[in-house]
Parts: C-alpha cells; sequence; structure tokens
C-alpha cells in the first residue's frame, strides 16, 4: 500500500527537522494526521533497517540515525512496497498445457508476467534515481522535484 | 484494474490469430477463461476505438481492424487503466493551511503527489516502448521480450 511508503518519508522528514530532540510515535501521529497504530508498524520496520534509533515507553522517542542525502526514496520505496509477488489475478487465459488447441490463451501468462514484471522494475527504478535531500528541497520549494526531473531526462 | 489491459491485450491477440472469422464474444471468454459479461465492457471500448469491428447479435462477433504492429502497448495501457486522480489515500500530513506550525505535514501532499505523478509517467512511457507485435513475438517465443528490453536499455 503506498500509504506505508507516506508514513516512512514523512517520519524521516519529521525527525530530520526536529533533531536531536527524541519524537514519539503519537506526536508523529499528529503531524501525519494518522492514528499511532498506524504508523507504529513502519517505524518498527524502519528502526530495524537502520533509518533511526531510539525506543518507546516512558522519555522515549525517536531519532534519525542517517543524513536524508544518504537516505535513497527507492530503497525506502522496494521496503515499505514489496513487488507484487504474483499477477495471476490480473491475467487472463488458462494455466499452462490445459488447452493446446489455444496457445494464446496457454501464453498470455508468462509474457504478460514478463511485461508487467519489467514495467515494474522501471516503475522502481525511478524511485532510486533520488535522495531524501531531494525530495525535502520540494517540501520548501515546491516544483522543484518536477524541475529535477526535466533536467535529468533531458 | 490491470485485468482489464489483460482482456484487452488478449482480445485483440485472439482476433488477430483467427482473422478473417468474426469472433463472438462467448468465443473470446472461453480462451480468456472469464465470464462473457466480463468482457463486452472492454470490447465495447475496443471498438468505440475503432481496434475492432463488428456486432453482437446473430451472425455477429468481432474482427480486428489494425495491424498488431500498429497497436501500442502503451496506448492500450492508458485506455484500459486510466491513471489516478487523486493520491489522497496515499498521502500523510494534513491539508494546506491547517497546521502553520508544521511545514512538512503542511506541504507533504504537493511533494508526494508530483512524485506518484512523475513516477507514474515513467511507468506508462515504458509500456508505450513496445508494439503488440512485440508482445506477440514472446508468446511463441518466451523470452523474446525480456531480450527486447535488455537490448533497448543498453
Amino acid at each position: 500500500m503506498k500509504l506505508d511508503f507516506s508514513v516512512a518519508v514523512h517520519s524521516l522528514f519529521y525527525l530530520e527537522e526536529n533533531n536531536p530532540r527524541k519524537i514519539a510515535s503519537r506526536e508523529l501521529a499528529a503531524s501525519l494526521d494518522l492514528n499511532a497504530v498506524v504508523i507504529r508498524n513502519i517505524l518498527s520496520v524502519l528502526h530495524k533497517k537502520g533509518y533511526i534509533e531510539g525506543s518507546v515507553g516512558k522519555n522515549g522517542g525517536y531519532q534519525l540515525k542517517r543524513a536524508l542525502a544518504d537516505i535513497n526514496v527507492g530503497e525506502l520505496y522496494d521496503l515499505t512496497i514489496p513487488p507484487t509477488i504474483s499477477y495471476a489475478r490480473f491475467i487472463t487465459g488458462k494455466s499452462e498445457g490445459v488447452n493446446q488447441a489455444d496457445p494464446i490463451s496457454d501464453n498470455m501468462s508468462e509474457t504478460l508476467t514478463d511485461l508487467f514484471t519489467l514495467a515494474d522494475d522501471q516503475y522502481r527504478s525511478f524511485y532510486h534515481r533520488f535522495t531524501l535531500a531531494d525530495l525535502k528541497q520540494d517540501l520548501y520549494h515546491h516544483g522543484y522535484f518536477k524541475q529535477l526531473v526535466k533536467k535529468n531526462d533531458k
């Protein structure tokens, strides 16, 4: 779900902005405008993967462990939104070998799976071109990111 | 929904394979392994957009109107899976101006919308690089499409 990615990006920005103050998940949740329960799962993943440090409970709270310029947007995307494992429910035709008289139906699954997989690779590689520092520029100067992409694609 | 795209691709392949025989939606549905009701909607769109010709009812059926090499995969993708109009449900933070004390929360929506929109543009441009003739090669020689992408990206 894309929301998980947004939760991660927003949380890391918020921790950076308030560094070195320890931020409780409750405060973070208010900025994200989400229930604290929803974001704890993502915070736990970010903690496990070394993006943030800290603890829950009394006097607890999180701090950013890495510089925004060292956090790749694509890595964060892959971490929070894993690739689709099976495209079966998006694909037409019969399972292999069921109907030898209809090669299209027999082979659609393999061909479309490759198409969708390669398209998704391209999609993800787009995110990998940027760091959170790039995105943060856009937060304060909206339009920066669009310009950056335009320039890169020239 | 990605399934609509697969329905369109599969239908056009099937009509081409059986040209110039008129194909009823019932026969098409059997190849797609879907209920005929599910595919009629897509067939109607393909008909309206000039990909296929024909009629429903007695002696009815569809024929392909264009060559596979003239049908762009990306056009078909855009036609069957329109771009997301609003990313609001995937985005954290408050609506603009609600909380001037928290610029991150205020600005996340604009920044993430640009990020998601530009990433989706890239995703769709991948599909636009190919025609149905490219995909059909892969149906009969699986692996062709993967090779083609590899070669193009060099």
